[in-house]
């Protein structure tokens, strides 16, 4: 069945294969008159795209993207915006030996079991590449939100044991260094822990931290499309990552009410949290204070390591993978973790839209709306 | 917007408020011919009743089920089954006072800010009530997988800081003590922490585990509905989880792509897995390995210390909750992450049946189905 | 697979078979807000109601409606509204013979076809009845669209071939006589009609006109969503509605576009256009004028003369259906038109309110909304 | 709100505006193994392409599609399909008047009113071409059907108030002239009849049949997504259709019980109907018989005659057309009248699949499914 549609007003759907003609992305329900062109998504994807990194693939991949249509003079016209990335690295020969095994933490074996055969090449639609088409949506969302005021920024938390110092927090830092942590020190060591590991012909994995600010309360949709599950589902469809938790997340469930608890303050017109225990959604719904969540991914499935495992034959074989892989897909994952959030925080805001037969009637007969 | 629908083929709707005529659900899409009476969804619902346990509230809740549509001499029809449970206790006067003020960690203001006012009653639609309509559901759902040699359990991991042993596992002891901990050794020591939490006038987390047994492979649809993701959200969805993971989970985070990765195994025509750290799921799609996932509850928000908030009047006031509450709601949700597991597990099967060609040609053209 | 529910974000869902407990219609994404009570429902069911003309069937059903949840202190809350008409009228007996042979023009075959067996009681989930919760959810439509200034408007314009004329054209007298006719004239020549039709054992046909006034230009989303495919659905998923069309429908297929295009007319600030051919659509967005739309109900399939079918046995048999029966349904499917209009076009202009990124700014940011 | 979406499970969303990059669409939910090429796209695409008749615009337009993803070595994958037609002919310029004033007829003003502003070239999104997407998504549908041994073939019935006999029906020559009329007589006709419409600097509309051959019982699911119910949104939701019907549609209205309804007759193991004024359809689902659907289309709007409208500035003014406008766009639409319920009835065959519990046991538990 379908899979590869998210969202319910901001709606994309994604499209293509690591080593297919390209990657892309249709964006069905974006608002008219934002002004948009590609270098607005270009940034975003210049976040993910590999080879910037020692720690990341170093195959050449430019990335560059099209906007094909929904953009007219300079501003989207509210019907579908089609992008594409065209792929430039198709060395199909590499991976005529995968074609025959199943490779472990890999979905070979799952895409086989499920469609009968599968596009074998770099990993087809289950490749990393896959992305591609959420970052450029992610682009389109992080910047309707700016116009709203809001802003999301996501940075590497952690990778492997080595875990950010809050005290040294530098998001300027993460942006510019080879894991994306915001801890000068903290990164520093995660580069040597990830040296090691590429050493030793192994892989490591991590955490991805998410915040968005300036949020307005009253976001998210009771029961089933609560904020925090619809933003659960966004960031678990990443591939690789396992584990998903919003404000203090696996804590809370050994903390006691009294210390998890946030209490309210009122200060002027303005009703706050004295702490954010909760992560910024209460019941479902946003409650004003900061949004935070996390994202725990595996180590890279494809080390060089002889692994254990099944061929198509039905035999049991040794094999050790060859070819270009990141030893932590973490650091460039960070903007894909920031894409899926700002995607689904922006179609809970235009879901919101119509909660109310006040603001409904404002908008429909009010001159000044 | 509406936010009460989970689900594409076996498409549940839940609606209902804590003192409300009732709660109920609609199922919509479930397939006919299955055998079902009101007992098959009543076992499931008097595993969430309150008063059976003295860590749960004490209020006397009948809920009983009624099946209003769907079923004709004791078959599902293939139309909406249709189920109620009258509410009747409606002690109005008791949530009179927390009407004028925003409960810490309740959804109080988050609803008023959203909708402008709020059912105050007993939390309205945001209580726990209402996941009556998802343990409903669920039990149809277990039914329907049970005949296709499906299971799914799920039992207490941890309450506080108290975790079972997998060495002393036995499910029955879970189905019968006050904790619904498989460990009758944990389960002592976590009533011990219960009653002191009581004394303290505080609360308790938890952690749920459930498991699938059986799952075929080649379940989950690439690359927004993957297993995983969909089961998130499902799990999330329940008021208080804070946390969600798959199988290792956050663990994995931290270890190396060599322990990580499972190995595959071919044992005469059957491909396995020689560990399990994916937790039954690689690419989105199961594996046909149990699944295993993890639901992290916070401590019930409502707790008899004093406590800091603010009122309708805007002013900064101190309250005190009154009524009767759970030390901790995870031995009551044991029941609901089953329910909304077993509602995605067999939602995503039927979506799978139409991946192949091959096997819809059969279906169509070939006499035998 | 599930097809009970209609909408978006002003979404239905029906439920309930004409013999079973109960005919009911659960609405998700009702803003908050809206005055709401019981004798809201029952004016529009009143409508519908059998027993009221000698042309309708003669069964007494009371069809009182109960309110189950989403309203609290007299207003919507924003959470799902369930609403339950009880069946009282639960005469098995008379169903028994029906249970062994396929009627003519009814759903009988088919649905023992797709699920292998039916509840054969009155139709099932295929009666008439079924329309209970579809007027149910009009109502409440209505009501807000009231709200906003825009009204719905059905009407009887044809049995068999008796057509009102629109010089005669009456409002009120279609709301007080037995065919819902506008048009005191055209209503007793259809009256003559349906005699003759009884005394015949045979049944009539006809056609339902819909008029929306004060819509508001700008409404459907295209290019699959347009308002009039949206209309269609909603008027073609009316048992025995056999043809849908709008503004001049069939006719314009003859016409020259010289004749068949609407002038544009600027008067003050207002455009509006000089004639209506397109029924008030043009791209598939309102453009301001009235909409105009018409249903082609089949006959009744319920006939007393005697009918050549089959039995389950496989045998060619002839029978003669008792019972009580509409010998034309066309006037009390006038609100069921109405209903079906109003769910629609409110859903879309819920739709239509995320459009235009200057509006969702004012949204959320200005003061006044 | 997002509205370029069609279909559940064999979803499409098309995208492009008429002097945008291109035109394309995505489908999501293709079952795997599927042979299909480009030629399989291209020879229904040819069918729509402008040029080849004198009664079609005279622009040139390659329609030249392209498969960019969700096919590998020969077969569908079962993952996106995404396929693009680029565009060729940009002549802005051409279109630079019409920005200033709303052509009669078409949805300049409408998509004006709903985003503030459109992409005037050519009619941008709301634009004729936008219909490529859809047949070159149901040129995969009706490949897959006719793997299920179903055929979609649809003709034009009438052009204005020239109407084809059956007695004449063939449908080759539907596929080599110029009106695409079964009937060499009648079509000689129409040509004469689009040949004064032309030299009146006037247009023409007409009527599509289309019929599904060999189409399985209980197909539909009530009580919305009813079969007729979806094929009228299909078709109602190509641009200038006005009405839709299924069997006898309109005439129905006017006709009798006992002429209306179809009797059952067995004959060995088959069950069929001795007349089909049902069109093939009971109660929303399937009925075994050949589904017989017309789609009702307005002239076109873009005539070269004087016409009155208004301006941006307010103004009323004449305007006179000018560029290259088909006389008629029923020839053309054939084949988009077969795509769009080709789409349907193949998805509704898979929503099908899950109706049963017995068929989906033996889908998951027997060998040989």
């Amino acid at each position: 069945m379908s899979g590869s549609t998210f969202g319910k007003i901001f709606k994309i759907t994604t499209w293509g294969e690591s080593h297919g003609a390209g990657i892309g992305v249709v964006i069905d329900g974006c608002p008219a008159g934002l002004l948009l062109d590609e270098s607005d998504i270009q940034k975003f994807l210049d976040r993910r795209k590999p080879g910037s990194s020692q720690y990341a693939t170093q195959r050449k991949e430019a990335d560059c993207v099209e906007i094909l249509s929904g953009v007219f003079e300079g501003r989207t016209t509210g019907t579908p915006i089609s992008m594409i990335v065209h792929n430039t690295s198709h060395r199909t020969s590499d991976y005529r030996e995968i074609a025959s095994y199943y490779r472990p933490g890999h979905a070979d074996f799952t895409f086989d079991q499920k469609y009968g055969f599968r596009d074998y090449r770099g990993g087809g639609r289950s490749s990393g590449r896959e992305t591609i088409g959420r970052v450029a949506a992610g682009a389109v969302a992080s910047k309707l939100l700016s116009e709203l005021g809001i802003t999301v920024t996501a940075y590497t938390q952690a990778i492997g044991d080595i875990t950010i110092s809050m005290d040294n927090f530098d998001i300027e830092e993460a942006r510019t260094n080879q894991t994306g942590m915001p801890d000068k020190e903290a990164s520093k060591r995660a580069e040597a822990y990830l040296k090691e590991c590429m050493e030793k012909l192994d892989s490591a994995g991590g955490v991805v931290t998410c915040q968005v600010n300036n949020m307005p309360a009253g976001i998210g949709e009771p029961v089933f499309d609560k904020l925090d599950a619809n933003l659960a589902k966004a960031i678990m469809s990443i591939g690789a990552v396992k584990a998903f938790e919003i404000g203090d997340g696996t804590k809370a469930a050994s903390a006691y009410g009294s210390s998890n608890n946030d209490s309210f303050r009122q200060t002027g017109e303005t009703v706050s949290k004295a702490t954010n225990h909760a992560g910024g959604i209460l019941g479902g719904i946003s409650d004003g204070s900061e949004i935070i969540l996390r994202a725990y991914f595996k180590p890279t499935p494809s080390i060089f390591q002889k692994q254990e495992t099944v061929n198509k034959n039905g035999e049991n074989i040794s094999i050790q993978i060859k070819g270009r892989h990141d030893p932590v897909i973490v650091p460039r994952a960070v903007v894909v973790v920031e894409a899926m959030t700002a995607i689904t925080i922006l179609d809970m805001l235009l879901q919101n839209m119509t909660s109310r037969i006040d603001k409904i009637k404002m908008f429909y007969n009010e001159k000044n709306i």
